[in-house]
């Protein structure tokens, strides 16, 4: 499938368009810095310019879709939301250019001078679902780090994302780049999933933003490299050298500051030592939000009144107002259930004790490990990145925040005076 | 697959070792890095103990193997290839640590400290064929970057790879390692393989190391990262502003000074405006070394009895003692002929115009570029890696020589006084 689709020989719509975006690629990645920034600039004019037509286009998918609540509220655009878009264009424009940039450089004994010098990807193909605004983020970004990008939105938002993807090839042409630097699915055919999951050597890299479902099947399925997460099952472990007062403001707002995003904390873990004092004020601290729990037999022991946590509690990430709770015997306790359950997403320790911190900071696989900080810090802008287009748990490239450094690959630059190998 | 083997649907003998290299891979993760050097000198001792021992396994395999010529020199171990396997291992342990090196390090506006930490990938999967040194050169690197790793040689290698597994186990044993951070397939069944390329979430990375079909099968079928180069089928440009006598010093050693390995440059490209000139005595110098030639028609123009070029040969990595040869007109031809035959490893252009130099640098994306200098020179050694487990082509992660230093990953340590986000 990989060499078929790759080489052409069933080329299906999305295979002809990954085709364009390659040649694109080579323009747009050799462009000057000031270019990619005035089309940025271009598009989210031409996105506020474009604003009664984008939400004609909104509005008929609306009618179109059949989906309710949260679903229909992500689908929902309106002229703030539009605003939004343009100005996440802008803030890409004032981020420093991340083509380009030395990231090591050294001289040999022979004199051969070697560095390594960020490089644009290639061609992103973005695979995203209803929400229409992830389309325009995702082409400002890889604009921005000049890589070309072939969207594929959900069928219910193909009319907002065609208006959007219009208003940006319109900030292309403006800077004089090639209108082929991002291409969008003609249509919500099914098939142009799968043709964007096997065109390796067409598509460089895949960035699947939406559920879990979603992001599994681009896990399971793809040629080509993937950057994404699956699950935010994220940790806080209070340690007994913790600082009460700091543990109940991180706890609270690892849990409660918003409970649907991936660095929210599901589980808590305190150690045996303090759970009789503290964790009486933690759940009280949490339940005046509205957060319910699910906790083990220890901490029952502690607190009757919390219902039971089952093994599939501990495994579940709620991104909902609900709080696993674990009472544990110290951190290596707290490392073996984190490792048994959790995503290698984000894992947070609060403690004093240095050492015990530095054997907590060790002792996970997780992309970012927080110390005396609360979860929800896992953020690209948080991080200082700029926008980001995700979070990426993979153990390669990029882990945590991707941002459009995170966007570069790089390439070694040897530079001699006619130095041969012996 | 993946899914099944990587949840033990059903556990292959392999998938039962990666488990058990998951295991062992934690404690290597943590061990200090006087544990691993130590265990890389004790591996070299046992293995010139074990002299004699793998000697007469080497020659079991030699005796029932039917190979010839280079795949049987490949497959011989001599005292002097044992010793070199020993030297290896002591030159990886005199190597600085690659794990815990701090990448980056910043402070965010409200005082968080967020640094990026090298850590060991987990667990890597070796697939090599008949060279037995492979399996040695690949555990210490391994053992040296904190990684678990599981070896699966060539069938006519088994006895062979089995007398130095054995060895550097004891070299594992006497550091106070797991010995089963180095866990060899126990038999040469090709089953094997296949639960290697699927076994996800146990095998972290895989490494091919062989021919291209290996490469090829490992790259299409695998689900995990690989890092590997199938093609290494390398350009040097010598463009019209090029000192001549650097040019033929360069050109010789790219394509003469040994012809079997990735780097050797496969292709000359020669600009139109100093071919009559030049290209005569580029070929003189080769063809005294006893060079062949494959040439395009404007150089057949200019020397008619060159043999003539077909698409396939500049389509073809000879490893051997054969050049294409193609005239060009500037630095833009240069890097479409490369677009069109590279394999993305190795480029290199010989100039003294530095913006002709910067384009052509700019203009490949390949994984090495190099200006006036041999493209040979894509080497770990010589890049200051020390010892080199492969080179990479793909464009994530490690690209060009992987040494210990791109056998890690990262995390993000995240440093707070108690930080919530607002």
């Amino acid at each position: 499938m990989t060499q078929q689709t790759g080489s052409g020989a069933v080329p299906g719509p999305m295979v002809a368009l990954a085709r364009r975006a390659r040649l694109a690629s080579r323009t747009l990645a050799q462009s000057p810095s000031s270019a990619r920034d005035r089309a940025l600039w271009a598009a989210a004019a031409a996105i506020r310019e474009a604003s009664k037509t984008i939400l004609a286009a909104n509005a008929k998918d609306l009618e179109a879709s059949t989906a309710r609540d949260a679903f229909r509220d992500r689908l929902t655009l309106t002229p703030e939301r539009v605003e939004a878009m343009a100005l996440g264009l802008e803030e890409m424009a004032d981020l420093p250019d991340p083509v380009g940039r030395i990231l090591e450089e050294w001289t040999r004994p022979n004199g051969l001078r070697i560095r390594r010098v960020a490089t644009p990807v290639g061609v992103i193909g973005v695979i995203y679902e209803s929400r229409p605004n992830v389309g325009a983020d995702a082409a400002g970004l890889c604009i921005k780090s000049g890589n070309a990008v072939l969207l594929r939105g959900g069928s219910e938002s193909l009319h907002s994302a065609r208006a959007i993807h219009a208003a940006i090839q319109a900030g292309l042409r403006t800077a004089g780049l090639p209108e082929d630097a991002v291409l969008i699915a003609p249509d919500a055919d099914r098939a142009h999933v799968a043709d964007m999951l096997g065109a390796a050597g067409l598509v460089d890299l895949l960035i699947p933003r939406g559920g879990r479902s979603l992001v599994e099947r681009v896990q399971k399925e793809a040629r080509v490299p993937v950057l994404a997460h699956a699950d935010g099952l994220c940790h806080t472990y209070v340690h007994s050298a913790a600082d009460p007062g700091m543990a109940r403001r991180i706890v609270l707002n690892a849990k409660m500051r918003r409970v649907g995003i991936c660095g929210a904390t599901e589980t808590l873990l305190i150690d045996a030592a303090i759970a009789p004092s503290l964790l009486p004020l933690l759940v009280s601290d949490l339940a005046e939000f509205g957060c319910t729990f699910r906790a083990d037999a220890e901490a029952r022991e502690i607190m009757p009144d919390l219902p039971p946590a089952t093994e599939q509690d501990f495994a579940t990430e709620w991104l909902d107002a609900v709080l696993n709770i674990a009472v544990v015997d110290g951190v290596d306790e707290a490392l073996d259930h984190i490792l048994r359950y959790g995503s290698s997403h984000t894992e947070a320790i609060v403690t004093s004790d240095e050492a015990v911190a530095t054997r907590f900071l060790n002792g996970t696989d997780s992309a970012v490990v927080m110390w005396n900080a609360s979860t929800q810090f896992c953020d690209g802008g948080e991080f200082g990145f700029g926008a980001e287009i995700g979070i990426a748990t993979g153990r390669f490239h990029a882990r945590g925040p991707v941002g459009v450094e995170q966007l570069t690959t790089f390439r070694y630059e040897v530079i001699g005076t006619g130095q041969v190998r012996t």
